[in-house]
């Protein structure tokens, strides 16, 4: 059982310093050799984990969406929010993430982008499908399509951020974001019940954290 | 005469074959012998007209934005959903907007991206102020931040696009993003108007050529 904690902390290691070197030097600059000085850990020890740059940033893209999630809402429109808001404020403090969407947004030749994107259009398409069955989106909706818009524009949001502020500002532009999609998508009674604000981000993050942490040490415990 | 015209052709060669190298290869992988061999220009006449690698970036991203343009219309709202109608459009179609775009998306170290999406904001913001002076936008509308949501989401759509379909599907999700944005921007008697259907870009575009040949035709005689 130690060893097995053990690998599961050198494959976060490892992942870790990948993020770095990918979200410094994009996907194609890196190389393993950088991966491994970051990392601190041996070759036998990464090969144990991951078979190649390719598995490397598979790996980072994977973990991105997994280990701090929204807690489930009545309002599902209200968890769809909480889901970008808290992706964002991530963004602006956690590499791991920041790697990963840099992994996704860039144009690498040899690295499938879609990934990431029909994931997180799978998770908004169920979480429409629920809020449309719930009453709370207006008749309209079709909830693929507008979870495609949600993640297609969220993405470029991100990517505006990044590229004039580095995150500084994304927690105002995913409000305003979410201000002017959000009255196609709710209906109205239902919009005005809706936390939109910026600090959302931060909130929904401290109370998944500790959602985290209690799964964790249940886990170890 | 003569000499300025060969000289504006070989700039132009020199751009498109930057375009292509960039958008195949990335900003950091292409080299300017890459760029050489593509052009087949000597090395003499590329840095007549570009002084580094960078310069050329900067070339193919300026360029991306002023050869076609939309012509004015009476309805400013329609003349922003026809820009990115025709910008989606052309993503489809010209290597030099793809490659703009690219460099534009992609986090390279060294090369300013905010240059495209601050220029697009501007041309945006400035089409829905007269569009809000004309009574087309709903009162609380915020011209620059509709602006910056406008540019940032379209982008995200743009880059969801590449990444799932290679721009095959770009017309279809870039009229859902319309659909959900427009009904928090324009008035109703103004958003039954808007032609917001899929094969407008394609229409726009034409009738933009015609325009810039017309201008071309008129420069040379």
């Amino acid at each position: 059982m130690a060893e097995q904690v053990r690998a599961i902390r050198t494959r976060q290691t490892i992942l870790m310093a990948a993020a770095k070197v990918f979200e410094n030097r994009g996907f194609q600059a890196a190389t393993i050799a950088d991966i491994l000085t970051e990392a601190g850990v041996t070759k036998g020890a990464l090969y144990f984990h991951f078979q190649s740059k390719d598995d490397l940033a598979q790996g980072v893209l994977a973990e991105q969406d997994q280990r701090i999630v929204v807690p489930d809402r009545p309002s599902k429109l209200q968890e769809a929010v909480d889901t970008v808001m808290l992706h964002a404020h991530r963004l602006q403090t956690d590499p791991l993430v920041r790697a990963g969407v840099r992994l996704s947004m860039d144009q690498q030749p040899g690295l499938d982008r879609s990934g990431p994107f029909l994931r997180w259009g799978e998770v908004c398409t169920e979480l429409f499908t629920v809020a449309k069955k719930q009453g709370e989106t207006l008749p309209h909706v079709v909830p693929s399509e507008t979870a495609d818009v949600f993640v297609g524009s969220f993405a470029g949001i991100q990517s505006m951020s990044q590229a004039i502020s580095d995150y500084a500002d994304l927690p105002v532009r995913v409000a305003a974001l979410l201000r002017h999609v959000l009255p196609s998508i709710a209906n109205p009674s239902v919009l005005t019940s809706l936390d939109l604000t910026e600090l959302r981000g931060a909130a929904v993050y401290t109370e998944a954290l500790a959602v985290a942490d209690a799964m964790e040490a249940e886990a170890v415990g």
